[in-house]
């Protein structure tokens, strides 16, 4: 699916008309029009299904809606670029998660807006609930809290669990730094990263692209680049630092990126031309804070060959959405407990497939709208899980 | 709508294969096909509405779907027929009742099944969730915990929280008792009930009956009739007690049933025909029961001259689905923040009103499927509503 024609432009009544009484219905997948279905799909047939899964519980899988049911879990302490606006504030936001399941993932989805930044009292809610829903994705938890309740949530539910603003960017940008390299003449090895903020986005990043075999990442947070000397760390930071900025450098932004190949930016801050000026030639800008990049796509084009924004009305928009629904569908789809670094890698090479030979400085990812997208990534991840349980039964 | 014509025979097959995947799917309210559309619905449209609520959380209740979500809540200690089979097993039951909503309420519903049988961590639960959804059906929560969890849940939120097991039975019982009475030449004042159990929806009948002005009403439960002498009464009998049996009259549903007007089965037991024999002339039975009523129709209509049962294979259905949509629909309509007692009585007489002038032995209350119900009982909720409303600004 394209749309090429300019779209027209969006005032505040057509976004606050669309929002009015909420984006979500619920539906029935059968009319209840007569006493033969009411029979069937309340008393007393129902009846017959609930006790058959009281005797057999693995027909909760197959014969209720939950197990392919993803929760839209935010508290709404970390929400766009609005900040701590709190969970009923953060409710359109998480509508339209569960909209963007339904629309590219063709998955049930529900958001729940939890009143609490206690980690365990958000984990202890979900295990009570965990009968009612087949997934978790995370989103707009504020950081560093974000990492460990999503580490929490995985060990505490035996289902599928993601933070978005973590593993949705990461892979994304996994994907559109695949294909910049490659029209670049790169290799993953021989590129060096900055990294321009350790929030929730910045340290998933730093993960996937360890993962996937860079092996000079340097990040920055708002006091400079993150370096072994510092003694201001957060846990997080204090445990990245042990994996990156191999030549253990120090100072501002500017020295970070002196030389370096690649410039992502997840950090709600900018960066002055003069810094860009100083990286390696044919250089690739990812700058994804929005609605304002680290860097305006107009001054970035000067000194990179690829510049990629977070933005839709520039090339190469670097969106979750090409992500999260086909991750979260090839899971649930193979019956996956966990979503795995290597599922997340093979989601990233998905989405850099569908650009294929048509990858262009201004083609670097397909657009959201594409349908391939979620189709290719689900298959990926199917097959990733595929090949890691494999694994596991032959060792 | 009428649906007269003999139903085929519904198989195993029929039920199961209509259960597969679940019974509900939520869907978009606008199709996300477009760049446009992904920009109002989502990024950056949706942070304006999000900073809208934080600024005015009024709008929470008018641009976000929680204001009229009825979360169908239990834990599965008492389901249907099948007593306590745990919250999984419980998920058709409530994935019905959510379609139930939708079909005949024409409001959003999910249902959430929560692993705990303590009332204040079910309590806690709904308070994080809070600015999730705008009201809640309890469901299928075993007495006597029942009632302590909804008058914990009714203090704990603000809107409208209604056991339906209690709640919707009494005021279908009491539509129909309207009719029976009436067709009878009977008024409330002057009619003897006896109701076998003392569950959760014996209490609610009791309660809605002396509302209404019944004023002499007989329990039973398992050990015979509740009584000022009997030391083994729980809180909730020995609180009920104190209203009813004004005779103080013992033994066992014999001795209950000797000279009544009305019997009403809540119970799962059996009721001799002997014991029904000794009730008045033109005596009025209500078995309930399901999938066995109290007394077999063709035998209670030798002894009375009108019969009612939950099963819809036979007239005069007793089925909640008269009651709650309507009731939910009108509270969240007029934005009531409680389902009083007036507005339950009012939508009786709603759900009463309905059979009109074709009143019959065996048409006492309309057909689940007849359109006029629903609309008829949010009416009267919001009518109801607004008198209580207009006392409490007058006094």
């Amino acid at each position: 699916m394209s749309d090429t024609s300019t779209p027209q432009p969006i005032t505040d009544d057509d976004v606050f008309t669309a929002h009015e009484g909420g984006k979500l219905t619920v539906e029935t997948t059968m009319p209840l029009d007569s006493k033969r279905a009411l029979s069937i799909a309340y008393t007393p047939g129902v009846a017959q299904v609930s006790r058959a899964i009281h005797q057999d519980p693995a027909l909760h899988a197959t014969h209720t809606w939950a197990s392919r049911l993803v929760v839209v879990l935010s508290n709404g302490t970390a929400v766009l670029g609005l900040g701590n606006i709190g969970p009923a504030a953060s409710l359109p936001v998480m509508e339209g998660k569960s909209a963007l399941f339904r629309e590219f993932g063709g998955l049930n989805s529900i958001p729940l807006v939890i009143d609490t930044t206690d980690v365990d009292e958000i984990v202890e809610t979900m295990v009570r609930l965990r009968p009612s829903f087949g997934a978790v994705n995370l989103e707009d938890v504020v950081a560093p809290r974000c990492f460990e309740l999503e580490q929490k949530l995985i060990e505490a539910l035996d289902c599928p669990v993601m933070h978005d603003d973590q593993h949705g960017t990461a892979v994304v940008v996994l994907a559109a730094l695949t294909n910049a390299t490659r029209l670049t003449g790169r290799t993953f090895a021989n590129t060096r990263v900055v990294i321009a903020g350790a929030g929730a986005a910045g340290i998933a990043v730093t993960e996937i692209l360890l993962e996937a075999g860079v092996q000079d990442i340097t990040l920055t947070d708002s006091r400079g680049i993150i370096h072994r000397g510092r003694n201001d760390l957060n846990d997080t930071k204090a445990r990245i630092v042990e994996k990156t900025n191999p030549g253990n450098i120090t100072g501002g932004i500017a020295e970070a990126l002196d030389g370096a190949d690649v410039f992502v930016g997840v950090s709600s801050s900018t960066v002055p031309e003069e810094a860009v000026a100083g990286m390696a030639d044919d250089a690739i800008i990812f700058a994804l804070s929005n609605p304002d990049p680290e860097v305006p796509p107009n001054i970035a084009s000067r000194h990179a060959a690829v510049v990629a924004t977070g933005r839709s009305d520039f090339p190469n928009q670097i969106n979750n959405v090409l992500a999260f629904p086909g991750i979260f569908r090839g899971a649930l789809d193979c019956g996956a407990r966990r979503i795995t670094s290597a599922m997340k890698v093979a989601a990233a090479t998905a989405i850099a497939d569908v650009v294929g030979d048509d990858l262009r400085a201004d083609y670097i990812v397909p657009s959201p709208l594409d349908d391939r997208v979620a189709t290719g990534v689900a298959q990926a991840v199917m097959h990733a899980a595929h090949q890691e349980a494999a694994v596991a039964t032959s060792s």
